[in-house]
């Protein structure tokens, strides 16, 4: 059964706050799910010893050899204990960071781990040895051979979507087009639905008060309206476009509405980070895959003082059980 | 003394909640700054009679008949008591709602009041009798020979002025350019240095993560940073741009921030709204006289119920008192 499976979790770049939040997280006893993880021994090793964490910690060869009385790891053994850098841009770190993702998104395609949540990588440590690596999401989709795909960003107050995201915002008007907005719909639809019964998902509008009537501009008239016309056609708990504004009240403090779909990336992110700025959690949508990832960055100024929060990396694993669990 | 004057109300459009905002207020005393108010005696004596409010109304000829024991009202003579229609659109009162501003405007120019206070007008009634009516800000700035106007939105929690307002967000792309972006910078630390001692102004960015060096748009670094440079230059307390998700995150729950110049209307208005969607204010930038706005429409769904929450128009006469007083 996929819900007996453990889930893989990387540590994302060993020069952040990746491994100690993993570690930190693991004494605490805070992770109450099976984890195999993806990523070096040595740099766990290291901020285990620095930060004093006590962590048992055992190299596995594949995900069935789990066992629960230590973290188990999956080791590609490329970065060594004195090459690790906290709080410092490492080539060999960025290396490394993308080929944990790379293996975990191959066990998970292979069905032999639950889910794969992933912990921050540095984006130009990693393009110090891949300049064509633009982030997680796209490196993913890649290896699983899609392309549609898009981060549902989750905290306890609010669910968002978005039709654009690492985009300028010029590109991002043109980017919310009808065809995209309906795929964006409907993948939300469908996620929500396997975290809510009866989700009611409300779309927001582009232009300040949705254009009021084309006065501000026409992008609701002309792609967003005829997107919620087509989801509602399909019996989609769908309703907007609503003026930006007034939605996030209505949703977060009235709330009218489970999940809302943003146009860009700063419409969600605003009042999202805003309300849960550690614990929100990001979900990856159009995937064949499960898998998570925590909502913040390396934090290279606090890597190595065991400082980071382990709020959103329990959020995370958290999510991804839940969404193992739900029989699809 | 100018801040020994009365303030100036306008009711606003007599079929919205204006007049029985102001109405309700005053009856439970919750205005305690001396107020005349621009809008026609019938339209308050009509709410005041189905509402039961029972305040006394003295018809004056000028602000300086002031006198504490009533509501003091200086009365156009435009809409009667059988035409006032709640909740309704109507031409006469949308006609009416702009003669009061523009009475209150120019009594505020002749110094005969110490600043005015305006309730909502209905923009589509307003606009049966004059099509070129585009809002308040615009109608105050023609009548004061200004066009370098903008609105100013605080809330107990956060202080935020915007490049552009009520435009699409393609033309907001547009308007962010370095002379504008200047202009609101300069606008918003003397507005912010009037109500806050030793202000800490932020600009946020345009794009997701302030365009990450240029990865996602180049307007932060042809435009913004060149004018957040000019405006350190001259010596104000300003610093960006930051990334938009991580900024309102800094100045509201960090408070590193008194106020945020935005780049566009629902930057700002969207986490405004979110912390306090009844409480906000708006306050006039660019203007020779002082004018502040409740921050909610005319509400014709609740309009005649006496519903509506008197919050935002307490506050707003406190922030004209607020400026009013200080020494310019």
């Amino acid at each position: 059964m996929q819900d007996r499976l453990p889930c893989g979790v990387t540590i994302g770049d060993p020069s952040g706050v990746g491994p100690e939040i993993l570690l930190k997280a693991f004494a605490a006893g805070e992770i109450t799910w099976p984890v195999v993880v993806f990523g070096d021994a040595e740099a766990l090793r290291f901020y285990n010893d620095h930060l004093g964490y006590g962590v048992s910690l055992r190299s596995i060869q594949s995900p069935a050899q789990y066992q629960p009385d230590a973290l188990n790891i999956l080791d590609p053994k490329i970065i060594g204990y004195s090459e690790i850098t906290p709080g410092k841009l490492n080539q060999k770190a960025g290396y490394a960071a993308r080929e944990y993702v790379i293996a975990a998104t191959r066990a998970a395609l292979a069905g032999e781990i639950a889910a794969m949540v992933t912990l921050p990588m540095n984006k130009e440590a990693t393009r110090l040895s891949d300049p064509t690596f633009t982030g997680h999401t796209e490196l993913i989709g890649a290896l699983c051979g899609k392309d549609d795909v898009t981060i549902m960003l989750a905290s306890d107050d609010l669910i968002v979507t978005h039709v654009s995201t690492h985009v300028s915002l010029f590109e991002a008007i043109h980017a919310a087009k009808q065809a995209r907005i309906q795929t964006i719909i409907e993948l939300t639809v469908n996620a929500v639905a396997n975290l809510i019964q009866s989700p009611r998902i409300a779309v927001a509008g582009l232009n300040p008060h949705a254009g009021e009537n084309g006065l501000f501009g026409n992008e609701e008239i002309n792609e967003i309206v005829p997107a919620v016309k087509w989801a509602q056609a399909k019996g989609f708990p769908v309703q907007g476009p609503f003026p930006p504004d007034t939605l996030f009240y209505m949703a977060v403090r009235r709330k009218q509405f489970d999940a809302i779909v943003c146009m860009y990336h700063d419409q969600g992110h605003v009042p999202l980070k805003l309300l849960d700025f550690e614990g929100g959690v990001n979900i990856a949508l159009g995937l064949p895959i499960i898998r998570t990832s925590v909502d913040h960055g390396t934090a290279f100024d606090i890597a190595g003082t065991g400082a980071a929060s382990t709020h959103s990396l329990i959020r995370a694993i958290g999510f991804a059980v839940k969404l193992a669990r739900k029989p699809s």
